[in-house]
């Protein structure tokens, strides 16, 4: 298991070199801003991609690479930068979406640029500087994402068909989210479908067949990563929703209990208001404050039930790994150790 | 002249054919939508696509082909669809940052979307949810743009480093503006600067470069194209100054004087300003209208200077195609008849 961890970090490693080397190169590239606007740029988008993230769609993306035999990592990494930039897009946006103040422990970056125009005594509305500037920050960002995309190499139109698809269905995935809201379309299925789009696909499928693809993988062995991915998918959305009840904020970089104080609509709180026949949860947050909240979703068997189901599916993910053609004993462990560790709890 | 143009006329509608099969495609592909998210894809961006816009981009792109030699309309389709969808995605997006109520002489897609948020009786902040959709709908602009690049085939690669650049350079112009307009940075060089991201690289010279790069043409025919595209951007910027306060609401699809009543930083009332010694033209519309304004500009010799300017600048680009390398004489007919067709007034 050492080895496999040490596989892990080190190809994270390779990964932040590599998007550190880029965006460095990308920042070089915009001498037609003023000194102070690419200053901009680099703090709130480059240091916010350096110096936060787990890199998980990364590690998919390389990973997947290997599984279909891929043996020279410059060929991945761009696409693994590629698929970090886009993720960071993602992020800039839904802040602004959400109107969420905070993001890593930080204060958003729609919300510190409003803060600048203000400080600094700019003309016109600040909320809508800021927001206007993250969103161009997060245009930028996809941008990049092609400039590293176009390093693969040979395989750069396969390459640029997944990304697309991976985009598109974000963005999908979004609109459903913020339509189910808005028309209050929820339910089951529903849920369920956002979250196959905006995680199960965008998080592990998509960065695994990016990899594949650059590898010139067969579509025998891309049905084979489907198989893992939508269940790791997922459970990967589960366990957001336990860490956005129950998460150290330190980790999760968001107030202690957020998903309750917003009261979203997660399966771990649908799981808990079954149980307890209470629609009350925010209501019991309003009134007895976040602590309480946590002990009626521990003390009605919601956790443990959604444990539970996480343990399941990140199993069942696993055993995918093993069906026909077969992946090499490296990427098959290090794909198994994968799906724990970004299923694990405040990871 | 006849010939050349039907033959840009014939082009207009090689492109709008394409587009409209290229966007009924990806239509057909957001299956995981519901059907009335379909539709309103449909209605807010495939129709605002198809039923506007006066495929200035696709034209420079088409052209700039033609001009490295290129002989096969459908190598370059691709393309110069994607420079109308990238272009597509900046006026949703523009419009949301400057707060603009109308486009093409309808409500913009914002705000539409809100009203429709507010018509359905949908929970949640009306204005938040258009401007979040009008940005989702932007973004899969942009994605679109990527999945039409894809059939380029061979010349891919070089076709979306242009892409990729035009993308970068007109979101740093767009940033330009936002903040020269916050910190009042602005001044004739800062104008120009912009106006050269905004418009003239963003609209002629990287359309120009695009086609260029996928029919493999020479360092220095793309030196040629870029000689004709700077002074012509600058004429195109010019005559949109010029539009923005005697343009026809009809042909501009923004209520007549929308530049007056809203202020802008414009080249021409600079001049009208350095002209009448008034810093005044805003006060003067609003106390006295639209028509007392432009009398002024027009009285103090301001639109006839600036009309004199974009001749010039029109008769510079044009000249600039007789440099060697030299071009076919029927791409340098037609990219002459498109220098004076793109700075005609009302257009």
């Amino acid at each position: 298991m050492d080895t496999v961890t040490s596989q892990i970090g080190r190809v994270r490693e390779l990964v932040d070199r590599h998007l550190a080397r880029l965006l460095d190169e990308r920042l070089g590239r915009l001498g037609f801003l003023d000194g102070p606007d690419v200053e901009l740029v680099r703090e709130f988008l480059v240091d916010f991609v350096l110096n936060g993230g787990k890199r998980v769609r990364p590690a998919f993306a390389y990973w997947g690479y290997r599984a279909a035999g891929g043996e020279r990592p410059a060929e991945v990494l761009p696409a693994a930068c590629a698929v970090e930039l886009v993720h960071a897009a993602a992020l800039l946006l839904d802040d602004v979406m959400d109107e969420a103040d905070s993001r890593r422990g930080r204060p958003s970056a729609h919300v510190a640029l409003a803060a600048l125009h203000r400080r600094s005594g700019w003309r016109g509305d600040a909320d809508r500087f800021g927001e206007s500037a993250a969103t161009l920050l997060a245009l930028l960002a996809w941008g990049w994402a092609d400039a590293a995309l176009l390093k693969t190499g040979p395989r750069l139109g396969p390459a640029l068909e997944i990304l697309t698809r991976l985009r598109v269905e974000a963005i999908g995935g979004q609109y459903l989210d913020l339509a189910c809201t808005a028309a209050a379309r929820a339910g089951d299925e529903r849920t369920s479908t956002i979250s196959l789009y905006k995680s199960g696909k965008y998080t592990v499928e998509r960065p695994l067949h990016l990899g594949h693809a650059i590898a010139g993988g067969s579509p025998r062995l891309r049905r084979t990563l489907s198989a893992y991915a939508l269940p790791l998918g997922e459970a990967f959305q589960l366990r957001d929703d336990v860490n956005g009840v129950f998460g150290d904020p330190a980790c999760t970089g968001k107030p202690a209990g957020a998903d309750l104080l917003q009261g979203k609509a997660t399966y771990l709180l649908a799981e808990a208001r079954r149980r307890t026949g209470s629609a009350l949860l925010a209501d019991i947050t309003d009134q007895l404050g976040v602590a309480a909240a946590r002990e009626l979703i521990r003390d009605c068997g919601a956790l443990e039930a959604v444990e539970r189901r996480i343990a399941t599916l990140v199993d069942e993910a696993v055993t995918m790994l093993d069906a026909p053609p077969g992946i090499s004993p490296e990427a098959r462990q290090a794909l198994t150790e994968l799906a724990v560790l970004c299923t694990t709890r405040d990871f």
